[in-house]
């Protein structure tokens, strides 16, 4: 079985190598005129003052929980902890670094064409996409082998994966608290002070605001979300991988292993898939291609994986689980995964649907038009409809998965087998993680290229080949959003499944969460609060941030003389503002995301609680989280969406009253969209984790 | 114990008589003078139109459900849903009745001072609110003996009374979306035509939708309350009823008779708070004091209530439960009687604290001067916010309830009366439904006398003595929808309880709904589709049905010369707007209102789900719905006040840039408070009777 690690880890490599290579082909392009890349500068050091700040005050809290951790739990979870840490938090810089290169040099492409600036912006994307599940694969295998070395001990095997994952979830909440807090408190902020009182145009140089906006694209669409799919990718094969081990009994069965090589052959296919991404000429001429040529790579890229799982399933035959019992034939695994592979495939369309250019996008634009008051309406609605089919999709593929695991077999095992096919079913989904990530990074790549070229003042054709991008870009976003939070419904079922085996194993005895126990109940209770409390708080955080913004940049009006009136040669001081939104995003950041730590502490040790109420917890989390999440996502992408519909020149165009309306439902998506949101899905796994990590102590 | 059954019948029948007596108090106050009643018959006739509409859809229905249960369940079952039905509907039109009446006089009495007005508005409220008791308690312990001397079989006692809760839930569910789409279709579509385009003031008699809009005052916030209201009280009854004979083994045990019991004397002792709710003159000059004096009736009738409770636990020993056991004693009783109460003084104070002129007003007034966004985000944020303490409390008060009924003992039999415990401590809590509702009632009808004397135009005095009222109002109707979703939340777990012991005594084996099963999970997730699916196809139906009106509106401005000029002798057609809308509610509710139905039918009947799916259907409902019904039910009073509070003269008073961001707020509370989130409270009841129902259906 060390053979198939070995190939996990090859194939991390490969990946690592690949995004390396692109890497260097994008840093070579054309980086434009000296303003273009002075303005692309600026970007780059308040985006890595920002990530740097960031990380130091992580770094303060992880040395305290490395402590309680080393303690409690011993060396080799402390370790795991600090490796996912390093990883999540690795993999958000290096999305970060790329970006703040790419975007400027995919300004520049765009003064040649349309397909040549997708094509910057798309290889820039593959660099983040590829490079977060290498390094995850390499994480998990690398840090696998290393514990294994340690101690062989399957218990401590497991337990040092636990905090492997919960390292990479935490830095993940982190990331997307921290970065959403920061990209939207500075959007908001400079457009309130900016576009409202002071009528300048959107990224106009004479707000201090707009290179703190376009520094946050960077921080949170880029990093914080980098760092959320490696936590995604990272969590979701522990979780099958200890899931596996419970089952089948032991380390040493081909279940603990297959999570790693599905995902390991998932990233060569999703590596080819990128080379089918490209826009031909006569396609650029029609904007409608741009969503086609993603989906191409991105089905290019799935069916490879198809057919290399089919190769992988015979190869690896599960056999009877532990006591013996049902077997998973290999074809039936086969279909797990391709289970999974559809799964993210209609994940991807419903989204669409409801963010792209169709009905409910025309719809709230249409609502736009009486007034700001129909326009939020409509989008809030929008948003609660939009959770309706992918839990539907989710659930049906729950039970599928399930039953091809021999769930419903009635045959001795099958519940456990099963619990099995759902992790693979998930595992599966996604291994699609690189190329979703990649469709997901060119978005925020362009919506930089856009603002560096007005402010650098480039021609308006330029800007016009960046807007078709940026918004299929919203739609992509939400694309990944949705993904990464609907894999986090069937993970933490699986990672349910974990909390209630390790309570048994530890216990000796049958653990039941029964509906009808009311501690059960109030658990479900407490775990619904997290996701309410976290949005609200993060909502809050974002508004006071911005307001600090709003400030600074008055005070600049008011006392740098001339810098209103654009006088030559004035500047306005741009640093302060990203110092300002930097420390705030900072200190904004630590209560909601040290959230999903405490309350299952809490819950696990207050008398009258404990492990039944902690394991309703995680499941009312989850579930309450999981509409909650898809509400917020998609909505803010469709309002989001609806102005850019309108902009086009419909309902009035700019500057219309409908237009207005669309503004200020963008303003309240912004929030929800990037900040609340999808920072709902690490906080999730965060909760999980930290319950696996305290069962030796509710026993 | 027929005695008890007796005295329930005697203290509704005293419920109804106090209303009537007090109805004939109101009615013979001043009704001012011939324009005030011209407009208040308008009033009255409009929403006399729309109730008889809406009956006649809710008739068909009915029938085609009566002969659905006629058939599957037998004559008793079809009754009782026909008597709930009627009852609710019943409640529903009395306080309809009363608040159309009621309106004009507080207007007249308020030309005379603010007491005199707010002891009209308060008399007329305490009407509704006593006769809601009244009646449901007079129906449930009615029907009882009609079921019983048909047939004294438990079982079908049992599934006869389910139908009865069944009824009412229904029509609740028509009553409160069906009027809730009126009130805000009309409210926001006359104000869309009304202010925004035409510039008319609030309630001008130009604006051919004021009528609609005060007409949905009644038929949303008096009927459709009312009918929700029934329903919360007799369905919890009914459930802790049915729960006491489960657990006690049997209908002729102490348990199944206590419910009715502090049902009956608590509408005495709500009857006596209804006179200490008196504001004198001195009271009057400081507008603090509107809430204490509610706040005192509300005390004297707790307080009277609980020590009746004391005499009531003492004189009706549980004894033990079935097969031996736990015997919760009678102070333990007492103490659980007591938590429910309590637990209605902690909503209500928690509730005023974020709708009230409070900190999370003020943000949210505030949060409006920097533009409609910000509004918008902080009123999401404060909504979501709101939701974290009542869900504590109530997660608090189950562990208690619990715990007092012996649960955590470890004696036999501790968890059945665990939740028995349970049960109690929700019966209490809803036992001070009439005085809740007094309160709550009194705001709907001074918000109606200030648009009356509006359009008779009375001097501003009597505005300026509705206004403060009608502000209060705001926190009051709040209250009532946290409390009744609240309770819902622990009335659910009964009937949860009662639907997993139906199910064992018709399989003969235990049932479990493990966590761990997958089915469980995917019942979870399926339920809670119901809220947000529910919520968002309201929020479309008022914006959909709002156009209607702002077409009508302006047809007539174009179509009838003179109109807009406000040219003496020239009227707008009210009545076509009010036909209009009454068409369009009637139209929009029925799909939503059967969704309830619908989706706990095809769980249990599709095959791969059914009675463990159904389940975890009914918990997931409530979780994920009552999460939603607070935020949105406190969010929207806080946008409303929010407004309010700016209109007092804060942060540049009316027509400042921040009104007009606050009153973008209150619209998109509007159908949130008003449509969407009250009717959950009914929505998550009838998906528990449904289930309930199917029971025999599912094995």
């Amino acid at each position: 079985m060390d053979q198939i690690v070995w190939i996990a880890l090859i194939c991390g490599a490969i990946g690592v190598a690949y995004s390396l290579f692109t890497a260097g082909w994008v840093f070579k392009q054309d980086a434009g005129n000296a303003r273009m890349q002075e303005i692309s500068s600026y970007v780059a050091e308040g985006a890595m003052a920002y990530l740097t700040r960031q990380y130091k005050v992580v770094a303060i809290i992880a040395i305290i929980l490395f402590i309680v951790l080393l303690l409690t739990l011993g060396s080799m979870p402390a370790i795991g902890f600090i490796v996912g840490l390093v990883g999540s938090g690795l993999a958000g810089f290096l999305g970060m670094k790329v970006s703040v290169n790419a975007n400027v040099r995919v300004a520049a492409a765009a003064s040649k064409s349309l397909p040549d600036a997708m094509d910057v912006a798309f290889r820039g994307g593959s660099v983040t996409g590829i490079v977060v599940t290498g390094l995850a694969l390499l994480g998990v295998a690398g840090f696998f082998m290393l514990a294994k070395s340690s101690d062989p001990d399957p218990h401590k095997i497991f337990s040092a994966l636990v905090g492997l994952g919960f390292g990479s979830s935490l830095m993940s909440v982190f990331a997307r608290v921290g970065g959403g807090i920061y990209t939207k408190a500075a959007d908001v902020g400079a457009d309130l002070v900016g576009k409202v009182e002071a009528d300048l145009p959107e990224d106009d140089p004479r707000n201090a605001g707009v290179i703190a906006d376009n520094v946050g694209d960077n921080v949170g669409d880029c990093a914080g979300m980098a760092a959320d799919l490696y936590e995604t990718y990272t969590v979701t094969i522990v979780a099958a991988m200890l899931l596996g081990s419970t089952i089948y009994g032991g380390i040493d069965k081909p279940a603990f292993y297959l999570p790693l090589f599905v995902g390991g052959v998932a990233i060569i296919a999703s590596i080819i898939g990128t080379f089918f991404v490209r826009l031909s000429k006569s396609q650029a001429e029609k904007d409608l291609y741009i969503m086609g040529a993603l989906y191409k790579g991105l089905a290019v890229a799935g069916i490879l994986a198809a057919i290399a799982f089919y190769f992988v399933a015979q190869k690896l035959p599960l056999g009877p689980p532990k006591g013996g019992g049902y077997e998973i034939s290999a074809i039936n695994v086969f279909w797990m995964a391709v289970l999974g592979l559809v799964l993210t495939g209609l994940i991807v369309v419903i989204t669409e649907y409801f963010t792209g250019m169709y009905g409910p996008v025309k719809y709230v634009s249409k609502a736009s038009s009486t007034g700001h008051g129909t326009n939020i309406i409509a989008g809030l609605a929008i948003g609660m409809m939009s959770t309706v089919l992918p839990v539907i999709v989710l659930a049906v593929s729950i039970l599928i998965g399930y039953g091809m695991g021999g769930g419903f077999s009635g045959v001795q095992g099958g519940t456990g087998t099963g619990l099995y096919g759902i992790a693979i079913t998930v595992v599966s989904m996604l291994s699609m993680t690189g190329m979703v990530v990649a469709i997901d990074s060119y978005g925020p790549i362009t919506d930089n290229a856009g603002g560096i070229a007005e402010m650098a003042e480039l021609s308006d054709e330029v800007r016009n080949r960046t807007d078709p991008l940026d918004a299929v870009g919203n739609t992509t976003k939400a694309v990944t959003k949705g993904y990464a939070i609907g894999s986090a419904a069937l993970a933490a079922l699986v990672l349910f499944a974990e909390y209630t085996r390790a309570i048994e194993e530890l216990s000796g005895k049958a653990m039941s969460f029964d509906l009808s126990n009311p501690k059960i109940i109030v658990g479900l209770l407490i775990g619904g609060i997290i996701p309410y409390f976290f949005a609200a708080l993060c909502m809050l955080a974002v508004g006071k941030a911005a307001g600090a913004i709003v400030d600074e940049v008055r005070r600049q009006f008011r006392e740098i003389a001339g810098l209103k009136e654009g006088l030559p040669g004035v500047k306005a001081e741009y640093g302060k503002c990203v110092d300002l939104v930097t420390a705030a995003a900072q200190r904004e950041m630590v209560i909601p995301s040290l959230l999903p730590v405490a309350i299952p502490l809490a819950v696990a040790f207050i008398p009258g609680l404990g492990r039944e109420a902690l394991g309703g917890a995680l499941i009312g989390s989850i579930v309450v989280g999981l509409f909650l999440a898809i509400a917020m996502t998609t909505g803010g992408a469709t309002w989001d969406n609806a102005k850019k519909y309108i902009e086009e020149g419909n309902l009035g165009g700019k500057g219309s009253e409908a237009h207005k309306a669309a503004v200020t439902g963008d303003t309240v998506g912004d929030p929800y969209k990037d900040t609340a949101g999808p920072a709902l899905n690490p906080v999730i796994k965060v909760v999980n984790m930290v319950a696996l990590l305290v069962v030796p102590f509710v026993m």
